[in-house]
């Protein structure tokens, strides 16, 4: 799990290159399934919806709006009736009985206006709406006034033309129409507009599924006791929350020990319902590396990636149950800080494109270092940092890849490229903020 | 619900303003509630984790590392035994047995070194590690050579400074030491550091609780009968969806009536199980606007926002069970396009915030108008669109406010301020992305 390296060196766009190979069949395989959509379910099961992808195009089953209806609360009229209005000379027309948004829809009879709430069916006849601002008076009149509602009338001073403020049947979408195309993610807009149509089953890409095996004779599950010489297990909850976070869904499925057996037992087992291995740990220049000596003979190929921390990296296609052509497995060295840079060079964007997340990269900034830093030439390195109130990238803790705490205590990774073996304070250098 | 104007004017800026101070208490009023971790839990309920917040301070219950170990695979050595060592004076030390990650502290004897292998105690005694690739030979031999493992020796040829390649216990956070801050939000690094300490139960605040109350006589259930006036609330789909993304829990409760009394029914039963109120639809000038009717006595606010859409705006505490200071309302119009963009403009933003969000407002660019657009000069108007592949914004769809597809078709809204009636195709505009 070191940072050792004598072994066969890549570069970082090297390996990356390599992972995006190995997981670019991913996109290609990718299961349908349906989920039923409501209010309550996106309110009661929100992880349902979480980074979901539409898996096919929908046509719309329905017009929307599916009626011609008001824009605003006013008036239902034939614009022709109101042809020559003007301050001066207003046209008078009776006051029809009351459109409310859920009335069906009525008839507008020649000579009238009706009020009309925004929202209520456009009655036939009608073509326009007048705001309610714009009539005399210029307000509505409760049909409980002592006044017959029947003897009302209402004065216009201008023509409206024909469609104003009247929302058409089928202006947002028209039946048949493309409501949404395969490979959008389902945000607010996109959930509101299939409930606008009425469908209650859409169908969307299966989750790519995760088999994620931290790996160890020395880690143990938290909460339980540790004796000298042993560490709790944070890789599977670090790992575990990253793939979340990516769209993914998990089996955290820990190896707590060296041996082989024990490591291709968890694989056979997990294969089959998993589409992607990834192992943490167990991939240096140790006498007992469990990943190494499992899955070596597999054919997964292990290399030195000149990076610092997450040297140590391997992947391959493992011939496993429920998977003819091999599983992709990629394996990450064990230490937290390593395991994590790993995930975030070389499978975090993969998985957010497969996933349909419109930004699949960190938001790169180019900011001045608060304070020098020394990094080894010949190796890509990545520290972790915060950004200081003002914009200067300050490191946070040392550059060795146990310093979780350190992690978890910085908004930003430092990017220091082969070559730079010396950067002062001031130096601009790429950072990525991590802190969404 | 739509757009008419015969009311009191607010800017944009005074609105929000007013939200702001409206939901300001909810910030000092968050309740802790205790949640389990465990890789196993956030691998399989993994909306529990989503977008949480500590509740408190954490001191860590223990050293990390606990005890000191090795960052290389390679020999564990006193280094005032190698002093001296030179490529042509070498220091020969005998080999001890391997210490592997996992194993208990052993003690290393004088004139001795002991295969390490990363992870592994540091033994009693050793006070640095030797890179295996350093040393004579640069590989380890196994136990199960022909060779006594008793009689191996290994050579080093330089002088380790003390510590060299050591991880000392606590390095990274010594027990009792801060390990997160109150506020801290939980990403896949805080979670780590928090299982690598063996903590299993936290301190999180409690979700802002959102009753969300879309109204109208004409909405109704998606994949139930529509007669014809009637539409499918699409209202409780979009604003459930965006709340969930800001970190909330969520009771949709549509109001499928236009009389108050089943309003009032809805928050008297909700309320006490909710932090905040927003309804949507029923604020408008009609003559039956059911927020209006129901709420306008209890002492919300109504007011004309000059801005497009979005216009008609509400926000006030009202006295309702469980809340003698009252429970915040926030109503917004209730055409989705109005709804959504109300919710970005004045909402979003404040419950980012109350959860932990590092990012609260949307990214904001500055980019040339595909196209020339007219805007009313008096209002604040809020349009959809997208972006061009060569960075130009491309206006979807009009301005009007029921045209949830062309929403659902964007990536991006375009800001058109007050006293901008006209822009011409290449100005700059303010545009907020909506993709992510």
């Amino acid at each position: 799990m070191g940072e050792n390296e004598n072994m066969a060196s890549l570069s970082l766009d090297q390996h990356r290159a390599a992972v995006e190979a190995l997981l670019a069949p991913l996109s290609l395989v990718r299961v349908t399934e349906s989920i039923s959509l409501s209010a309550a379910r996106i309110a009661g099961a929100p992880d349902v919806y979480r980074h979901r992808v539409l898996a096919e195009d929908i046509a719309s089953p329905t017009d929307l709006p599916p009626f011609d209806n008001s824009q605003m609360d006013g008036y239902a009229v034939r614009s022709a009736e109101l042809a020559g209005a003007t301050p001066d000379a207003a046209v008078r027309l009776r006051v029809d009985p009351q459109i409310n948004a859920g009335d069906s829809i009525s008839e507008l009879e020649p000579g009238t206006a009706a009020p009309i709430m925004t929202g209520a069916p456009l009655p036939t006849g009608a073509d326009a709406v007048v705001p309610i601002e714009r009539a005399i008076p210029d307000h509505f009149r409760s049909t409980g006034d002592a006044e017959d509602s029947a003897a009302l009338t209402v004065d216009f001073t201008a023509v409206p033309h024909s469609d104003e403020f009247v929302r058409r049947r089928g202006s947002d979408v028209a039946r048949g129409e493309l409501l949404l195309t395969a490979g959008s993610a389902l945000g607010p807009a996109q959930l509101g507009v299939i409930a606008a149509t009425g469908l209650t089953k859409i169908d969307v890409l299966r989750r790519i599924r995760v088999l994620l095996v931290a790996t160890g004779h020395e880690i143990r599950e938290p909460g339980t006791p540790l004796r000298p010489g042993q560490i709790y297990d944070s890789n599977s909850a670090v790992l575990s929350q990253a793939l979340i976070e990516c769209g993914c869904t998990v089996v955290a499925w820990p190896c707590r020990s060296d041996d082989a057996a024990d490591l291709l037992h968890i694989i056979e087992k997990g294969a089959p319902t998993a589409d992607l291995v990834i192992t943490v740990g167990g991939v240096s220049a140790g006498a007992r590396e469990v990943v190494r000596d499992a899955l070596g003979p597999l054919g997964v190929e292990f290399s030195h990636v000149a990076m610092q921390p997450g040297g140590p990296q391997g992947l391959g296609l493992v011939e496993a149950p429920g998977h003819p052509d091999g599983i992709p497995v990629v394996t990450f060295p064990g230490n937290p800080v390593s395991a994590l840079v790993s995930f975030e060079i070389f499978v975090r964007p993969i998985l957010r494109r497969l996933a349909g997340f419109a930004r699949t990269e960190r938001e790169t900034l180019r900011l001045p270092l608060a304070v020098a830093v020394e990094s080894p030439a010949g190796k890509h390195q990545v520290r972790r940092a915060s950004i200081d109130p003002d914009g200067r990238v300050r490191l946070v803790g040392g550059p060795s890849s146990h310093l979780l705490h350190s992690y978890a205590a910085s908004t930003a990774l430092v990017h220091l490229p082969v070559g730079l073996g010396h950067a002062d304070a001031g130096d601009p250098v790429d950072v990525w903020r991590i802190d969404d």
